[in-house]
């Protein structure tokens, strides 16, 4: 079913949960904030909202789905294969099948940013 | 392949073209920037930046395929099947599939959103 959810400043929206990773090695500081997911039941890709503590990053990853990602606010460090590039506000990232890809927080701010990925990873 | 389209400044990106839609009846003063599509090959989904100047408004649309929007700048006036709501930074819309919905901009200045839509739908 269609729906809006309404942001209500600060990166929070109505009617979306904030899930944090629960600490590990692989990853620090990291929140996901499902914006588009399994409620809304989207057939084809989900979109999620992510924060990256300052001084976080998020876990080195490898798979088979790709992603799309937009930098909304904060100051951040991507790693595509051996590639590290700094992104901000307006930068897009396509990370292709199969990339290793890492994002990391070298700013004071918290990092955030979309991500989409295809709908039938949205659990993995 | 993996890439990076850095912003430039004004919604505009590196490697990244516009294209203005012609003028029609069913739109007014829509353009479209394709931040992930044929170019960068994701087999998933595709991913727009539009634009709709003010007193445009993009063509009423209805189809199978699902929308996910992300509003980045500008007043906008979503029509969602029947129903009419304003949205401006950070609302996010969701169009499931088959739903009649249409964007205009009731702003002074650019209505600007991002618009992710299944791969195989990205040239229709």
């Amino acid at each position: 079913m269609s729906a809006i959810h309404r942001h209500r400043g600060q990166y929070d929206w109505e009617g979306v949960s904030l899930d944090h990773y629960p600490p590990e090695k692989e990853m620090k500081g990291v929140s996901v904030r499902w914006l588009i997911g399994a409620a809304e039941g989207a057939p084809n890709f989900a979109l999620r909202y992510f924060e990256i503590e300052p001084g976080g990053w998020s876990s080195l990853d490898q798979h088979a789905h790709e992603h799309g990602v937009f930098i909304l606010k904060g100051q951040g460090q991507v790693l595509l294969g051996k590639e590290e590039s700094t992104v901000a506000f307006g930068d897009v990232v396509y990370v292709s099948p199969y990339e290793p890809h890492q994002f990391k927080n070298v700013g004071d701010e918290p990092l955030g940013f979309l991500c989409i990925i295809p709908a039938r990873e949205e659990n993995g």
